[in-house]
């Protein structure tokens, strides 16, 4: 029915792995991509500029607290987020569910939506799949996510089934809901850990039609094995014309293995939430700045990276930062660890157009064997 | 004895206010001049990319915080400052004096020099005249201060009487313990609020002699007026080939007050502390960024001003990041506060070469008499 907005432009012959191009009213986005997480209008201690040069492609913005705070109504006064927040390439919104039912208990889920509680004032609200499109539409991202109920880790067969089932029944009303404004529409595919269950939802999904599919509800709670198993059986059965997202994932290895299972799309606050704890990525690993090993350190946090931090800083400078909290610590650190996952995406990008992902893949956990440390 | 640094180019026929040019060991600075304040090698939630932007010619920084954290052996192991937080123009260090007695009520006081806690792990410490000069040789600023008593106010003729005597009996040791590294050491001038007791140090010091000179204890506390006052009574009294240095003033109006008195030097925490706070200065006069009257307001803070924060941002998002507690908004609100301090700054001294100063002034006062508002 709809043209899909995402074109292949390779196929691995080794695994799934695969790259390719989404059109959106920003422009187009390379694909497999790594999303950083702006919540609130804003990728947390990071400018649009600084995004830019960390090679951010598009940034997900959450609809829970944008609809919360300032509201979609300001947010369309001022023509959508992108001029709001001075961001011009794309941006991804989700739908709302994940933070409705994350952020509390009291979440209530009728046929016709869902009612929560305001986490900054307590008052009532209501979301209808309806509302979720409406506000996404005032919010003017470029790809919207339909309304989904969230199935919590572990969950009986019978509750992830009414659950799968209400997630369907929403995702037609997402549809029926859009109006004419260019912007994309993605299903999600929910389930639990029940494999059959996810099947049966991509073919609800597919027979609704969307504008591309993504896998929510991984990465809750449950052992990182179950997550890829439920990846391997049911990535590749999302269509292959269309591009395919994780929702909420995740490390550096979980990116490896879902593009390696066909995956486009990812998100996740681990690099912004874990450069503001002092937790940095490098091709070697993880490096957790505050320790004491650094103290005297007059190199870069890695030697190999090409970002402003590494370019300028040492490790004992931001340790230093990091033991004074200064504001600057958390900007050079989410500029570093944006700038690895963005890099990390490009290499696999690149080892895909080659048809060399397998021996990528190898090198990137042969790297993580030596540990970071001073000498 | 020694050749002044500074260099007269211009003054102005209606009042004290100057232009001139001090040199340093990282080149040259336009006076007069705002110094933002990096206490502990960061100028808080600015790049120093942002600093140049926003017009910085130098920065300050305190040796009693880097004294303690991270050390400046650490800091020598680097060759200094500049390279150990990446900045390249002029820094000035304070002695760790005014820090000593400020942040805490224990620091002892001997002819021998101060003893005092550690405000991080309350280890005691002791520092002499000796001591500040070593450290901040090896912090390798450009403009170092010599260790001083600061003077509560109030305070009895006595109690100042003591404390300023002691002042230039450290300031000789200061001077006489520096070696040659090319950094320049400026000499502090106390009295408390003694006018004659200010302008017998001004004889001592100019006496030993130095290559600059700061007025301390000022801004502690005293009714406005009498700082006037006191500034107005002793700042022309210092040696005029000499850069003249106002120590942590101000607000805006104190530095126009402070330059039409011949005060070539500025430096404080206003700028960059209020932007934490959201207090957002302009041309008009104070913004609270909070208040609901900028909810819905699409234009820049000050639609005057140039720089990056008032290109890009509406006081809606401005409010919005501040709300929701975003560090883009430390980093935003200080951007454009020190954009505001530096552009001030030549505003007046381009005031001062075109011999306008006067009306610049009433200029500066008159803008602010319309309230910065919605509409």
């Amino acid at each position: 029915m709809t043209v899909s907005p995402y074109t292949l432009h390779c196929q691995s012959t080794e695994c799934q792995a695969r790259c390719g191009e989404i059109a959106t009213l920003h422009g187009p986005i390379q694909t497999p991509v790594f999303m950083p997480v702006g919540t609130q209008a804003s990728v947390k201690a990071m400018t649009p500029e600084n995004l830019v040069e960390v090679g951010a492609q598009i940034i997900l913005g959450n609809t829970y607290h944008l609809y919360l705070r300032p509201g979609h109504e300001l947010i369309r006064s001022f023509g959508g987020l992108h001029r709001f927040m001075h961001w011009e390439r794309p941006i991804l919104t989700d739908s709302g569910g994940f933070q409705i039912f994350s952020l509390q208990d009291l979440a209530k889920i009728t046929e016709e939506g869902a009612s929560f509680r305001s986490h900054l004032d307590g008052s009532r609200l209501f979301l209808s799949p309806e509302d979720a499109v409406h506000v996404q539409e005032a919010l003017g991202s470029d790809i919207m996510m339909a309304l989904d109920t969230c199935i919590p880790y572990p969950a009986s067969r019978d509750e992830a089934a009414k659950a799968t089932a209400l997630t369907a029944r929403w995702a037609r009303r997402c549809r029926e809901a859009q109006t004419d404004t260019g912007q994309h529409l993605f299903g999600i595919v929910q389930g639990g850990m029940y494999a059959d269950m996810r099947l049966a939802a991509i073919e609800q999904l597919v027979e609704i039609g969307f504008d591309g599919y993504a896998l929510g509800g991984l990465s809750v709670g449950e052992p990182k094995e179950l997550m890829y198993e439920l990846l391997a059986a049911t990535a590749s059965h999302l269509p292959a014309t269309h591009a395919r997202y994780l929702m909420g994932v995740g490390t550096p290895e979980d990116l490896v293995e879902g593009v390696s299972q066909g995956v486009d799309m990812f998100d996740c606050v681990m690099p912004t939430r874990n450069a503001r704890n002092g937790m940095l990525f490098t091709s070697q690993g993880r490096v957790v700045i505050k320790n004491s090993c650094f103290q005297h350190d007059q190199r870069p946090l890695d030697p190999t990276c090409g970002c402003y931090t590494c370019r300028h800083y040492s490790r004992a400078y931001l340790r230093h930062l990091f033991q004074s909290r200064e504001i600057l610590a958390y900007q050079l650190n989410s500029i570093h660890n944006l700038h690895y996952y963005c890099s990390l995406m490009t290499g696999m990008r690149n080892a895909i157009r080659e048809d060399r992902f397998l021996a990528f893949r190898r090198d990137f956990y042969e790297q993580r064997t030596v540990p970071v440390s001073a000498h």
